[in-house]
């Protein structure tokens, strides 16, 4: 199947789980349940959870299984989304192409509405089946180690302290692992677990999981120096006029191009034992890289 | 055991058990892991956590099984206080006597600390031992619901939105239930279910917990009214102020009273089936309602 394909085939077997999965917007109190709908329902692109399945395939599962995992990690990225635009934070106004969450609902009930999609994350992997070798308390703590206060939220908090200062590469590495690369390599190990992946193979992912994160982040700075408002759906130039840690503002474009194509030949390399199975999830690479930046 | 010397006993035994699951104050990044500590060891009463333990033990369980839904419903409340504390929420300065989260670490650290207390609640719960009648994923799913949108979340949501309103007495009491007495039921539920309690029992013991909970409400908005700034450590008379829809402002002060009474008699009533075993979550409800209002 072509990659497009196959994109849009997962993204709408994701979109039906996750409406099955909330609350409809009518449930009460209403005002929520269309807060948590209008975040969790803006277009993405399902990237992680699109990664939790192929994982689940490339290690011989079944992707259906995964469907509570790919879910959750779903809820968990829009939370982070929304909480991420509030004033308190990145201050964002606009977030794929449309006024974010505070600016249609107001603080509180954005605040809320992250709250809300962060807690029915953990109901939903609660619904997962259980596997030989992984039962659900194990991929609870997966995915709440992943977006707890050492790796997603800690992203944000270095993010947050180092706002207008000079970060060393070290530094900027280590946010970049810890807000982006965290969760999409549970996306995969969760998709992995899911299968009831060999030892071997859950390692072998956690691999491929951490170069893609990596570079998926630099590409995502390098887009954000490179590319206009219009065609990202957010403002662009943001975290340059914001004086924040970007990899092209430390490394500088070029060597943050090569940066980003190093990584993903890391994470060719870390899908080598899978062979024919690793096919979507080493296509799913080559995309992330092919954007044009 | 009296009463005091068992509440004192319980709540270091709690503070103890907290203290073995959060990161340390210098892991990093410190300022999250601090801000989460700031907050969870403010000198709680630890009612909830405790509740959760001594429903253990009426149905019969050792109250160390049930430690880690205490604990996981003790940082539930924690972060549902953080938040509510917010400019963007309540806008509340004062929190147990001491200065509230995002006065002393900003509006951005309290968003994300709740956030933090809020995922590592269900890492913790992850690590309950199972029981024959109830696996690990009905934990989380029981404490999931109960802290959702549909439950703690909408009972914000409601307050939120008739702030500076008049709200019907329905209204107020499904605010009750939702903000307070849902939450406080499910501490109770969690114990028993680490006991392994017949459903039977389990029924009786959430009859139980929506009537302290709502008594425990009616009370402290009694108090709200009747008691000083100093003794509440927090700012009295604010919910007033506010226009806050309070109980004693619908249903006057005297009809306040004789609500509080009567969900404490209903409370008892439904421990009567546990004999000697529920002596303490008795006392525990009488000491509740024994506050002076």
């Amino acid at each position: 199947m072509p990659l497009k394909d196959y994109l849009r085939e997962r993204q709408a077997l994701i979109e039906k789980a996750l409406n099955g999965y909330l609350p409809r917007a009518s449930a009460k109190p209403a005002t929520i349940h269309k807060a948590m709908r209008y975040s969790l329902f803006a277009g993405g692109k399902r990237l992680r959870p699109i990664l939790t399945l192929a994982a689940a395939e490339a290690c011989g599962g079944d992707p259906e299984n995964a469907l509570p995992a790919a879910c959750a990690v779903e809820c968990i990225h829009t939370y982070s989304l929304i909480h991420d635009d509030l004033p308190c934070m990145d201050d964002d106004d606009l977030r794929r192409g449309r006024p974010t969450s505070h600016k249609v609902y107001g603080e509180g009930i954005a605040v809320l509405s992250g709250d809300a999609l962060l807690t029915i994350a953990f109901e939903i992997l609660a619904q997962a089946e259980p596997t030989s070798r992984y039962k659900v308390p194990a991929l609870i703590t997966e995915l709440a180690s992943a977006s707890g206060s050492r790796w997603l939220i800690a992203g944000q908090v270095l993010d947050l302290e180092n706002e207008g200062k000079k970060v060393t590469g070290e530094t900027l590495k280590f946010i970049h692992r810890a807000k982006t690369a965290a969760l999409l390599t549970s996306s995969i190990r969760l998709g992995a677990m899911s299968a009831n992946a060999t030892e071997a193979k859950l390692q072998n992912l956690t691999d491929f999981g951490q170069s893609l994160g990596l570079a998926f982040q630099v590409i995502d700075d390098i887009l954000d120096v490179t590319q206009t408002t219009e065609k990202l759906g957010k403002t662009a130039g943001k975290d340059v006029a914001a004086t924040k840690a970007t990899y092209p503002a430390i490394f500088g474009l070029e060597r943050s191009r090569q940066e980003a194509h190093r990584l993903t030949e890391a994470a060719h390399e870390a899908l080598k034992p899978f062979g024919a199975n690793g096919a979507m999830l080493r296509e799913i690479a080559d995309y992330l890289l092919a954007r044009e930046y």
